[in-house]
């Protein structure tokens, strides 16, 4: 049995900077591995769907977890999204993220082909065999467009399929079935949820996996560290001023949709901040223009956010 | 300006055959492709969904390439989907098919991340400037869960950016909107409907590129030229009968999900016609039965469709 | 047995005139009646989604059948929509509808509840147990968001259940099915698309129900006529202009939504030909602004459509 | 202004008893309300979705009225869901509730009818404007197919057309944004969900309207008063009894539908606990089976639920 994915706590998922020709920016994304490190976080999730790995090269991603691996040392986990249409694809693309020190890989359902439920348990325990690291399912309906149901997470928990489960849903309710049924003294639940991160610790979560987190870390880990103290008013307090902070992924409006809306909001917040030096996302997302790029600065001092000095 | 896609006549999407141990079964495919070159097909289709795209690591999607360009031979044009969730990718996945000897390239709307309208437009842009091959869209929302409109796909095809749709969306009204917005001097419509490749003609497609034509080819070629010459009634005769075989994509059920239960029947015909080895599907597809195969039988019979000797 | 539906022709879905007060307009709805019939159509259909039956309520409803069935006066068969959200509801609007004067009634499957495949056989037989009437089964999932399936037509077919169906489905494969599926010598086939009628007949279908036929019944005459004869071509030709005039529906765009557009604009269309009052639609629907009533009216005259005198 | 709709506390969804020929149960239904009024219930939600209202004629909406007003005697507000497709009938509907005694209304948004979201608001300001009662939004988009946002919620609580909210979304995250955005010493927020109560609660949600709470009210009595003193663990365990009990609504399983399944299950529930005569629903709902109703009788056993008497 590998050694168990990250106990708890705060582990962002990156952010990928590019340069303006959207080749992959190495010194801003040393400089975001180093923010999100000396912000105290406990784990990093590289290539997720916050990092765009839908928009990476097999090659980029790879880079990506070189660079982090690196920058980490070893001080906490490096999970790696290991995202494809189907089960052959992930497993290729598991054994890369070993191969390129990966801590442990985070899988979703199969997408593109449709998916009968049959099929989630051939999945996992297919890529399972293929790959000696910790597996983490990645329950994300809104792009898989299917969900795992409780009860076969809970078995793949049980047989050891499984080490944990990243539920970027937004059930709740579904979440909360998974903590009754699998065993928590070894299974691992994180929610990807940027705005109910509260109340997911309170129905037992082990920790947070949010977008947001890139852009204000210690904001999280305060939420994270008042809600394990069970201090839920404290907890919910931060949660309120992280929830205004989050308006920022709808800046784009409806034109832009919401993935381009929310990565350019998050990197240009990025930028404000001094971690990364550009915008820019991948093709084909359209950029954020002035005018949005200026909300998101309101928002930032709004939220009392302002650039660090290294 | 390449080459243009095939003008007109059927296409298969070839399948993908497999050994047991889930290996490509390079001797099943030459026979596979030499069979539908026999039935006088107009061009081939690799790596398409009946192709099981989403199933294939990168070097299975270049061997079958490599495969089916080697026994055609120049015969007809070989079309390789270049099926990836976004516009990085995709560029790559085309590079690679052309490097591979692909006649063009089809390419669907991103996927798993959620896409805006707006970078529709960006997307095909983008590959058709990174690729020197003929581009056909591949409208599959059941897939992608982004329709193509029927006014996207008339500007691109406008300002060159495309040269052909491939319509697997079962939407005629939308394909007979393209059909009235575009220039049908160099522009191609296919469809991909096997039940409905009739009427497609009659509102004016160039092609067919159905799944079940691995099956039956001779079946689609007789509807095809029926409906060509104005013959309808013909060609609605022919129609029914496949129709009728149509259905074994069904024998699997619920509990098998309609893709392993599609792409498993047309396996096991290609089996029981005897040019295929084995019915083998990709993981996490389950297999058809007994029972499921026999009924896969008992539909190519009342079909009248047997074996193939030599 | 009841005696049979409309055994073939044009049915148009007619509009419920409203006062700009929004109490029934009943001289106006009288002149489309009259209209329709001066046209040649071989049934009218009253209280259906152009009618805006989801927002009359029980008395309007009522008085739009009484309305109706004088002026027709038995010329031509007048079917009534009897849309209601579950089973006892439909009962009760079916009866009344019989009370009125209509020959035949036409019902939904359940909607708001979530419904179960089961139900669609129990809903029809008891609706069909109630009423002494014709009963067609109206497919509209856009509406009730479930589809009829086509084994289930066919099987309250073969019992007598059912006396014929309205497809408002869009899904003309689906159509084909029920038509291979059905006895033809005594089960009515009609669709509802205003797009793809001549596909509809050329599939089987034994008449049209366009919500359009209340603004150009004589086009959807001159297309049923063309193609009963086998005469594709024709019909494709006046297809082609009705699908031009259709565009009218999109007035409104997004905005106004899609149902206050496309009743809107049949209303105004209405209006500039001289057959209705007023254009004003029911709540909560907005209506059309003057430039989207003036794009109505330059469709009406692209289509060579004018005012209808005496 | 009227006055307000109940300030806090348990408010059930009442069952609408049924006789084996679904016939009103006029004595059933006494009992179900003096049972309810005697566990301390705050209010009392009368056809609502738990209560069949779409399955009811207009005739038994008001009956069922009829009799709880008269036993609940004024001892706590009596709520009416006033559901039907638009705004006239809705209108038509909150009016004769209004005559049969209702203390507050609770519309949905339309359905059946596409709605576009600039409907919303004319939708509830026309019921506002017609009926003189307390109006609540009963956001429920698994009927009506579209969420009713939170803005929109904002903007009618500020402007006085609303008076409350019943959320039955399951969307606690917009829950929650509704929470911040509304004036909370006027506007009362109630959740429609019987598995996240304490939850609901923890974000500020002023009460409970559970449809399980017909067959245990207790419960979430007890589980109101822990919430509402902030012992979030005790809330939460019974909770947790009450999630399990819940479990009741699937016994019906896939074939019978989920609806069909709840409903019947909260029937044979207040069955076997000696308040309901009779287990049965209304058409086109088949009824549990004997295996069904055993394990409704095992869920009660496990969660300490006994008969009733009186």
């Amino acid at each position: 049995m590998p050694a168990p994915v990250p106990d708890h706590g705060v582990i962002p998922p990156l952010c990928t900077p590019l340069t303006p020709g959207r080749e992959l920016d190495v010194p801003s994304l040393e400089r975001l591995t180093g923010f999100l490190l000396d912000a105290g976080v406990h784990g990093l999730f590289v290539t997720g769907s916050t990092g765009e790995v839908a928009y990476l090269t097999d090659d980029v991603r790879h880079r990506v977890l070189d660079v982090v691996t690196s920058v980490a040392a070893g001080q906490v986990p490096v999970l790696a999204g290991v995202v494809d249409t189907t089960t052959p694809r992930v497993i290729a693309q598991a054994r890369a993220a070993q191969a390129h020190g990966a801590d442990a890989v985070v899988a979703t359902a199969p997408f593109y082909a449709p998916t009968a439920p049959v099929e989630f348990g051939t999945h996992f325990r297919a890529i399972r065999a293929a790959v000696d690291l910790p597996l983490v399912a990645y329950d994300i309906p809104g792009s898989v467009h299917a969900k795992l149901p409780a009860h076969t997470v809970a078995e793949l928990a049980a047989d050891g399929t499984l080490d944990g489960l990243k539920d970027s849903s937004g059930d709740l309710d579904g979440l909360r079935a998974v903590l009754e049924l699998v065993d928590t003294t070894r299974f691992r639940v994180f929610t990807g949820s940027e705005t109910m991160a509260d109340v997911a610790v309170f129905l037992g979560a082990h920790g947070l996996v949010p977008g947001l987190g890139n852009v204000d870390p210690h904001g999280y880990l305060r939420l994270w560290n008042a809600a394990s103290r069970g201090d839920w008013a404290e907890a919910a307090t931060e949660q309120r001023r992280l929830r205004a902070l989050f308006r920022m992924i709808t800046v784009g409006g409806a034109d832009l949709g919401p993935y381009a809306s929310a990565i350019g909001a998050f990197k240009h917040a990025l930028v404000a901040r001094g971690i990364l030096a550009h915008g820019t996302t991948s093709l084909p997302m359209h950029p954020l223009g002035e005018r949005e790029q200026a909300e998101v600065r309101e928002l930032l001092a709004a939220a009392g956010l302002s650039a660090i000095h290294g």
